[in-house]
């Protein structure tokens, strides 16, 4: 039997290049898996039920929430995201890792419902080089430049909330600390009781 | 200034192949070192002080066991074996990785005064697997095996006393697993601390 998967919950400020660290995550890591998320929204051109999202009703939405269905949620703009907690254990007991890339609140959900995940906080290098890469971006106000970089301070706190903590200076060696971080946590002794007791047992193991 | 460095205790059942495993990751490794006991025994013929060993004298070794200069030591027929924290400690400071490869006894002291070290079990892969290694060396009676083998479910027990659990199935992918592991715990938060107060005062980190 495959060993179960392990959950990998990555956060940060905007800006620090969690979407761009995911990617990488995906190509070079077979054996890891994106979740998919409900929605309430609709779908636009082009997006598939079961690839980009789950598209759910309004009353589905709220009937996951009633029966615990979601390992977290949010309303956005009146439209409902959430984590549906029944996929991402199927594709664990099935021995894949999942990597969810949420806001510090949905983190903390999931910390919550499922305290045996693994959450990584993503860092940039510095706020000045935050600075830098979302200006290059080009695609927000000095207004809001200034306002976001503003919170980054207080965001950075909540750092102490997670495992880990990776600094993403370069996305190559930023991923490459995912990974070793993924291969340690499989090594954890509270993951593998089930395989020492079988080693006592002289059985050997899988 | 350098980042600290980590404090690795490995232990296991005898012949799980921990001496291999430690010898593989200094060669692959370049930044972790050995740490050198202290011992009242006599030097043998080639045995260089300060490499082998440090020699000193009993008197010497009790004073450091009063003075807490010892983050383990053990008496093995008459000789006292010990692990200087001051030496330690210099090389940690320098951000140097330290590897410890002592018993369950020895680690257990380690823990007590070294929190913050990274305890790593090595397992074999079964028990059938162990007493074929051991038959393979050829150094003991059949007797002497059966007996060492009897007290392994008993050893393996002290695994859960351990952060992390590696099977040396083969021996480059357990040393593989534990450099995971190094890396890993570098990434860890609470390592990091000074990191992100660092980043949130918007200096550069280094």
């Amino acid at each position: 039997m495959a060993r179960p998967g392990i959950l990998i919950v990555l956060s940060g400020p905007s800006g620090t290049g969690k979407g761009t660290i995911c990617k990488e995550l995906l190509n070079n890591y077979p054996n890891i898996n994106y979740s998919i998320s409900a929605t309430t929204r609709s779908p636009r051109a082009g997006e598939v039920n079961g690839v980009n999202y789950w598209f759910v009703s309004q009353a589905e939405f709220q009937e996951m929430i009633k029966n615990d269905a979601l390992l977290e949620w949010a309303e956005v703009y009146g439209n409902y995201y959430g984590t549906p907690r029944r996929y991402v254990e199927e594709l664990l007991a099935n021995g894949k890792d999942i990597v969810l890339e949420i806001d510090t609140q949905g983190a903390m959900q999931v910390k919550n419902k499922f305290p045996e995940g693994v959450f990584i906080y993503i860092v940039p290098p510095s706020i000045d080089e935050l600075a830098t890469r979302i200006n290059k971006r080009g695609s927000e106000t000095p207004e809001s430049i200034k306002r976001r970089l503003g919170s980054v301070r207080y965001e950075l706190s909540s750092a102490y909330d997670y495992h880990y903590v990776v600094i993403n200076d370069r996305v190559s060696e930023a991923t490459a600390k995912i990974e070793a971080i993924i291969s340690a946590e499989k090594s954890r002794v509270g993951r593998n009781a089930d395989r020492i007791a079988a080693i006592s047992k002289n059985g050997s193991i899988d």
